[in-house]
């Protein structure tokens, strides 16, 4: 049985740690989450895995990481500070505000039903900033909206410090911030998010063959992470952006939610470099761009081969990481009935995916020879160098499969009195709930090979 | 010879790739830095060492990570909203404006020397925001200006969700904002910077203790990064934090800086979960709190064996990820004269430190059987999971040396004809430049028992 609702999965993940709301004990602050400590393993699991596929396992993308508050200007040219905003509608009864397009019937207030609403007005997305002592509160920086742009404005610096041929890209992975008007939907909608970027820098006359091939790419992606196929949808964009040639969502059918957008695939053509170069007229843009006299560096490309000079063209990848966590949390959520009236929660997540590798389990508390063993073979657990790997010693057996099946510990190791005599000991695995015997120095080898 | 200056460090990390300034193609953004293609790597390499030492080598230790926006009323209680202030002065004459404890002189304007300057004004270093569409603007929300307060207000959350026994402690590695007036030192004073810090949560009798016990964890974990115990310097604190009771910083000896903060340790007391508590009243907290009306939870812990119910003291660790990254470069960077004429930049790093773990080099350029094997090797090193190996191909060995002495890569392995005869290959290694011939077959080992 699967989980029933977004809500479901928040509960959960409030009650094991994954995931709290933020400033909880001060009434929150809506749109905010912070990670609990099984909600921060999994999470850099999920980013390392991204970042492994993108930078590690191929030779033509570098990672960067750039600051989350820029100058105002990088977000003038991008088009952000013009145009980055909801509509926003008050309702002149009972005072509340709300994001026009999802009220749920436009002529009425979605509180009190009154009709006497305000017209709607540009709500402003970015949160600015005044940084330094000098400005007198006035704005000269925002938080980011996305991470894109920050790629953008530091191509040059990459080309010269990488010395990179097109095709190549550039990831990152980090904090975005908009000032959403109605968060919602657990982590879906968040003031505060991260995103896990790809900008990928080709020839323009290449654009669609690399726009498809990335499509193919990362939905290969999503399902190594153990979704299948057929919970995952592609809807291509039918309203593009004015810049965009072609844009598609990559959706995850979400349990009483259905399908949702996890990640956004866009051919940007030369919008984003073309906006942010100097020199605009020495090239020949496409993308409709406003005109820029404050770039201080040429965002283009000379081939070293042909000589030719030019804007290079953008195919994005930008997953929200929360919400791969979600849909990755959403996929592996399963309650069994064992029979005889008993049932289980078991989190069936891939073992690389898994907060805690493993669990060495004394099968008896205070029994010093076994607590000595369950150590020595936790300490060649925690020297594979994996990740999180745990010792419980409560003594509760059963209650401690139930706990790490729940939290998707893929095996626990479990040391008993045969232990002490013939150095075996039982490692038990979460899917099948199967035992099995083996050597307990067999144990790091076993783990090792489960998990990578 | 090691780097003069920190500036020298900046036009390195620039060159290499390691840091640009933030927003730089518009006249960057004064405190901001942004990390290239292998500051991103060093930076995740210094992370994950930091995290592993306290989370996953430790049986005591969970780790969370925190939204970087919090409710107001977190900032507060913590103290920050009230007295989180630098002196600001304004010369009347050129109207710059100064942090008053930075002035060269403290009568005189740092610029044009007038002795006509404002008194000193609080300026608040925390940055607000105005989070929502039903603030009208109000301030509402901080950016955080350090992690500790995030952790401290999840104390419960994780205390319910992952069944701690004092002593435990809780870490998170993010970004902390702080609107310096004169951000200065390449990334030693950034307005936005990212703090790893651990919070111990202990019983109050236990306090010195664990301080003295951090205290030299937290000098050994420096020394296992590859630097000297003698650049190395413990600076206790004479005049203390109101809630402190001991603190110190670990100093590093920077090249042309001298001896700089790079961690704090601090005994802070019951000051924090005292002042985020509810029923204060209730406990006998020691460390002078504010009266707090708005927490919803108690912060205490109940000992299950004592039954003893108390706000437990916290020893607190802050490591600048920045100012490490900043330490182990200067640590490493080292220009050798090779004798007749010649020399080299080296990047002595650790090699769990290094951003590009192996570079695999054919010995000429468009070689078809050449570029295939040293494919091949690549392939299996990539397999390795170790981070970020690289195949260069450009046929100049004598530059693939040198660049990759500078960027810190630890090994490059050379393919040539003879491989092709008879499966050996040139395996050079960075600090010696000492080669050996090898067999292609055993590259993978050796380079993993050289990484781990």
């Amino acid at each position: 049985m699967p989980l029933k609702s977004l809500e479901d999965l928040a509960s959960f993940c409030k009650r094991r740690g994954f995931a709290f709301q933020g400033s909880e004990i001060y009434g929150g602050l809506k749109g905010f989450w912070d990670l609990g400590p099984l909600g921060v393993e999994l999470m850099k699991n999920i980013r390392e895995t991204w970042w492994r596929s993108m930078v590690y396992e191929r030779d033509d993308i570098d990672g960067m990481e750039a600051a989350l508050i820029s100058n105002r200007k990088a977000w003038q040219y991008s088009g952000h500070e013009g145009g980055f905003s909801d509509p926003l509608v008050e309702c002149k009864k009972c005072h509340i505000r709300m994001r026009q397009d999802n009220m749920k019937d436009q002529t009425k207030c979605d509180a009190c039903n009154s009709t006497d609403l305000t017209a709607p007005r540009d709500f402003k997305l970015m949160m600015g900033l005044a940084v330094g002592a000098v400005t007198d509160g006035e704005i000269n920086a925002y938080l980011r909206p996305e991470t894109a742009t920050t790629t953008f404005i530091n191509f040059k610096n990459v080309l010269d410090s990488a010395s990179r041929k097109i095709p190549f890209g550039l990831v990152q992975i980090g904090k975005a911030f908009r000032n959403e008007i109605t968060p919602r939907n657990f982590v879906f909608r968040m003031r505060e998010f991260e995103q896990a970027e790809l900008q990928y820098f080709v020839h323009p006359s290449e654009g669609m063959k690399w726009y498809e091939y990335w499509k193919a790419e990362r939905r290969k992606w999503w399902v190594s992470l153990g979704i299948p196929a057929e919970k995952l949808r592609e809807q291509e964009h039918e309203q593009l952006s004015h810049y965009a040639k072609a844009a598609f969502d990559l959706q995850y059918e979400f349990a009483g939610l259905g399908f949702e957008e996890v990640e956004g695939l866009h051919h940007r053509q030369d919008y984003d470099l073309g906006s942010h170069t100097k020199n605009q007229k020495d090239f020949n843009i496409q993308a409709k761009v406003m005109e820029n006299k404050d770039s201080t560096a040429k965002l283009s490309y000379s081939d070293p081969q042909t000589g030719e000079t030019y804007i290079p063209f953008v195919i994005e990848m930008a997953m929200g990481t929360h919400r791969c966590m979600a849909a990755v949390l959403d996929n592996a959520y399963t309650e069994e009935d064992l029979g005889e009236g008993n049932s289980r929660v078991v989190l069936k997540l891939k073992p690389t995916l898994s907060p805690i590798k493993a669990a060495v389990i004394p099968l008896a508390r205070n029994v010093p020879e076994l607590l000595t063993l369950a150590e020595k073979i936790h300490g060649e657990l925690k020297a594979l160098g994996l990740g999180r790997t745990v010792i419980e010693n409560s003594g509760n057996i059963g209650k401690n499969y139930r706990r790490h099946d729940e939290i998707g510990t893929p095996v626990c190791v479990t040391v008993d009195h045969q232990s002490l005599e013939d150095g075996t000991v039982t490692i038990r695995h979460r899917d099948t709930m199967k035992q099995e015997r083996v050597k307990a120095d067999d144990i790091p080898d076993i783990v090792r090979k489960l998990i990578k």
